[in-house]
């Protein structure tokens, strides 16, 4: 997916919030902000959000010298989900669907987007987690359910921080043994990495791996060949979040996407207005069979 | 007022919205971001958020060629407002306090921004009127009603074109031979302009005169000797919408500022949250009395 006019304003806004976050001091907000825009006068929009986004953070940090501007957000999403776990637990054991009932959680969990919103507050989440089962669950649902049925190595993208705890209810319903859980190769945004797999004790429960890459996505030429070798094997990739279909929608793979739709930009994508629960398939342009 | 680095998103998305006011050709979009992109990064922070708007607008008319990119807004929402003047007039010719009630709905009328949204609706329009009422205002509004009391000569500044329509209201209850009302020199976003002041009639009820600058506010360094004459002998100034706020704020003059709070930025300006009503009277530096 390509980088619309309307991502620019949207870069700017997470760049001053995620200076923010790194630092209290005002000028190096400033000069972060100057040197974004520097940056998107001269962009290529022929690449996904996620890619420039992945440019933005890099500079933020090297600009503040702060590696891990979100850790503390982390860690504070990280705790509230974990202390949601049993609640979220309880409407799971009473589903009669508990496949899809675990996937509308773990769709809930992707609210925790510090990405599009920075201010994001605990009251907010606590309402996702309260609409998540009446909301409507849009997209691929059956072929999703036979995919899970027929699988025997799972991919599952992580997105988010906090969200990744979430993820856990989805990965017990799908058989952790069948499982390999994948996080972001460096910190950016509050996109989980290992260090919140472990928080999170994930890692007790599935393989986790690393994708590699910092960019808030999944981009295939930016992460190492270990992970593109789990990614050509597996026979099943679920793709949690907007920043790993951003980056992934076109690729070459049969993908099951599960996201919040929080931006018009994808909305428009998707066909879906904002705020819809997705579980989509990507349609992926295979090669002619039998050909050349 | 001084610009925040919040109003920097805001810019770009406002330019994009007007690039497309402008024109349906994308490479204009694009190109036009790309120079408020360059612009904002070697921009002065130490100005208003409307001198900054005004120095976009003037690049993104000479790039596109389009003299008045709103002028079909403006006219839509001139339409739109005089359609209501009947209803809203029927409002207040029930009501207790005539003066406040004209308050209100000029107030209710500076919904009318496209420059804060773009993407207005006439739903959304109909919907600040109805709430017009009912919506507290907040602010000066006994030393506003004892300025009207007193005053000879009322210089209304006008913000919007819609907005204008409704200001007729307020400007009948403040007497029509003692107000002058003031538009912007030149087409700015959907500002009102003389023509606007004619398509909804008022050069029929008051003087209506042009401020001499293109600005989204009232600079008064840009704005005409002629005006800034009128500016000074007027015993009363009554400034509508956020643009007269921000470049009138710190001006040495006693103005009473009517406008809906439209945005984070101007919100922690005055204090007040996002929606709010707010009739606010400046608080202007005077120079200390009978000397050193």
């Amino acid at each position: 997916m390509l980088t619309a006019l309307d991502c620019i304003p949207c870069f700017l806004r997470q760049a001053l919030e995620a200076a923010r976050f790194a630092t209290k001091d005002e000028a190096v907000h400033e000069q972060v902000i100057r040197h974004v825009l520097r940056m998107a006068a001269e962009m290529d929009l022929m690449q996904s959000p996620a890619a420039i986004a992945q440019k933005i953070h890099r500079m933020l940090r090297e600009i503040s010298g702060v590696d891990d501007p979100y850790c503390t957000a982390k860690d504070q999403f990280n705790r509230l989900a974990i202390a949601l776990l049993p609640e979220l637990t309880a409407k799971l054991e009473g589903a009669r669907d508990p496949l899809m009932t675990a996937a509308r959680l773990a769709i809930a969990g992707n609210t925790i987007d510090l990405g599009v919103n920075g201010k994001l507050t605990e009251v907010e989440v606590h309402a996702a987690f309260e609409q998540a089962l009446s909301k409507p669950l849009v997209g691929d649902v059956e072929a999703f359910r036979q995919a899970v049925a027929e699988a025997t190595a799972i991919l599952y993208l992580a997105d988010n921080a906090g969200e990744i705890a979430c993820d856990r209810l989805l990965i017990q319903q799908l058989l952790p043994v069948r499982v390999t859980l994948v996080v972001r190769g460096g910190a950016v945004i509050n996109d989980a990495t290992r260090v919140d797999a472990e928080a999170t004790r994930l890692h007790e429960l599935v393989e986790v791996i690393e994708n590699g890459s910092d960019a808030p996505g999944t981009i295939l030429s930016d992460c190492s060949e270990e992970f593109r070798k789990r990614f050509a094997e597996a026979d099943l990739i679920i793709a949690k979040g907007q920043g790993n279909f951003e980056t992934l929608s076109d690729a070459e793979a049969d993908i099951f996407f599960l996201f919040k739709v929080k931006c018009p930009v994808i909305a428009a994508h998707v066909g879906l207005p904002v705020g819809t629960h997705v579980l989509t398939r990507s349609r992926p342009i295979l090669a002619p069979a039998g050909g050349r």
